[in-house]
């Protein structure tokens, strides 16, 4: 998050240029730097899982929101088939800037699973190739391994929230198809990046046509996106299969397409677009927040009773920081106060409501404040910049 | 990276459904995880270095491409103003993603520069504030510090190249700005998301009316962009800066400007679109490759002497995926081969040779690399598979 600080302007200091250009691209460096010390950035925990479905030990990555450990909050869950350590970092990295950087989505928890053996776990069902050998139909028990012990481990090892969704690309994404029509977990939302829907004689299009029911086999969303110059047919296959998802229910809200025109297989930009699309309904509208406390507490007590979401850090700051900008300061002293009430270690809110109370002219409360957060271990340097000026 | 193989389908299992539903969502899950084990999931190396310049101790966090440790190319360096953990999480994953998962960009080293006192090195002139305090004057200091201790460190330390990109959000952006302008370092590219140009009485539109030549400050090129809903004039102040830019060079195509409608602060599409707009000429055309492996060889050697950029694993691969899809087998294996050469141990070109070498016919071939690959300790499973369809 990044807060620019208004100041009036009585000074200005005289440039001088240093011609440090030569050296910096010199091969003898000026100064060298002394005992540099060096730690792993880490984004979360790598989980090894004994599972007694698979019989095999499974790799899972989890990231949780920066405030899950200092909170009460229970979060949604996405689990990531395909979820080795490059499409983790970059999916999570996504999710984190969207969620705590800005306030696009709700905060959630990551949870990527690692492959083992990719096209026994992800196709539905089992070909067998020109050599004799099988192939595929391991989805079946890939999904009860991840009903009955990675979302219980999950849900027992972290604050898990009910609602769920199921990300997956390219062979991964007909595992989401599946489990969408199939409903053997049951997911609240689904993602699909690029599936090969013409698996087995596009078996995901025969069980829509096999099915007893005419309507669409759940009320979760799904979200299918693929290159305008994907492999072999996938985009036309997500065309096509959007269709008929669109025929048991005509103009459904629930289900989404889109092609990238200029991208090619698994459009990483879809990813981002199609969570956006999923929870087009978190982000609360300014013409809200300018109606007051009252309108935004209820926007988002709604989220919280259809979906179980919480309101952000980011969410409170938001709001805070639009009626703090109009005047408003007594509505952003009391928001600011019910997310400390949440977020209670939140350094952010802590700097949110003092600058607060400094604009209110309760510089002692404030101090208070800075002073609490400091003592209480944070270690963000604006902190008692704040404070040192208020105690002026 | 994502990789279909086709196969001919003869046989369909018939599915059952397990009604697994209630119990992934009961209170008592069927199987508990047995001794999980955990480490952190590590994207990078945080380093902690004494600055004599500054005076304080300062982070830096650093992210090379994966296959940094096993090759002996030099990557460029993109060097993360604002670079706090969450920020450097997302930035690092986009281009892990647009450089490893897909061939949009080259690989490169990404390195977050965390913040002590912000506004003391971010605004590059001092003002005093109503209470007689001294705000910001010293992104002079800041930049002799990236200059002649980071730069030096991170060049003894990895395997940088000449191509030196900066980056900033915010005040941090206005920095680069400065830098771009007074060109203390001289940087490759510069990339500035909702810069606060209006800074110190609109101090960087003043170092351009005043300065002496009537030219573009460097040859490299700028990319800024802001959101429709930017605070304050961000936005308009960028279009403004970028006009008189385009007035000391109509039409130049090194200054690029751009408003995301609905996005306000720093808007996160732009990091992305700005690092795609400066590396636009990367991409080998399907057309290049179409024309065959001089032309495509060509390509990257014109950016080696250009930009210091190397071929990245993904694009030998993708190469050699549309020839060989092509029936161009020979070109396929050539130019895997040639990627080999560079980086020895990667898995995903141990894994696309062999599959060249198995549809050459070359089934001895491939066993030989397949093996070769597994005795040296590249764990991935899809390895092994294909060796024992090799070997059957």
């Amino acid at each position: 998050m990044v807060i620019i600080l208004t100041v009036s302007i009585n000074t200005l200091i005289v440039l001088h240029s240093h011609g440090w250009k030569n050296q910096a691209r010199g091969d003898t460096p000026m100064r060298s730097i002394q005992e540099p010390k060096q730690s792993p950035i880490a984004i979360g925990t790598r989980w090894t899982l004994k599972s007694s479905i698979l019989g095999e030990e499974r790799q899972i990555l989890v990231r949780v929101p920066t405030g899950h450990d200092t909170c009460e909050q229970a979060y949604p869950v996405l689990y990531l088939l395909d979820g080795e350590d490059t499409l983790f970092h970059s999916a999570s990295g996504v999710i984190a800037h969207l969620s705590e950087w800005e306030d696009h989505l709700p905060e959630m928890i990551v949870v990527g699973i690692r492959n083992t053996d990719r096209t026994r776990d992800m196709l539905p069902t089992a070909v067998t190739l020109p050599n004799g050998r099988r192939h595929g139909g391991g989805a079946d028990a890939f999904l009860e391994f991840i009903a009955n012990e990675l979302i219980p481990f999950v849900e027992e090892t972290y604050r898990a929230g009910p609602y769920r969704m199921l990300c997956g690309t390219s062979a991964s994404a007909l595992t989401v198809v599946y489990e969408y029509l199939s409903q053997m977990i049951g997911f609240s939302a689904y993602l699909a990046s690029s599936p090969t829907l013409d698996w087995d004689e596009r078996l995901v299009f025969r069980m829509i046509e096999n099915q007893a029911s005419s309507e669409l086999s759940t009320d979760a969303p799904l979200v299918m996106f693929a290159g305008g110059h994907d492999q072999g047919s996938i985009a036309d296959d997500c065309k096509a299969f959007n269709k008929l998802l669109l025929e048991l229910e005509p103009g459904s809200p629930r289900v989404s397409y889109r092609v990238y025109d200029v991208e090619g297989h698994c459009p990483f930009e879809g990813f981002r677009d199609g969570l956006l699309w999923l929870m087009k309904d978190w982000r609360v509208s300014e013409e809200c927040i300018d109606q007051g406390i009252d309108a935004v507490s209820e926007h988002f007590e709604s989220l919280r009773l259809t979906h179980g979401f919480n309101i952000s850090i980011r969410s409170y700051e938001e709001a805070a920081h639009r009626w703090a900008s109009r005047g408003r300061i007594d509505d952003a002293i009391l928001w600011l106060k019910q997310g400390r009430a949440i977020y209670p270690k939140s350094a952010d809110l802590a700097f949110g409501l003092a600058l607060c109370f400094i604009r209110d002219k309760q510089e002692d409360a404030a101090g208070i404040l800075l002073a609490d957060a400091i003592a209480s271990g944070l270690e963000d340097p604006r902190l008692s910049q704040l404070l040192e000026r208020v105690s002026a």
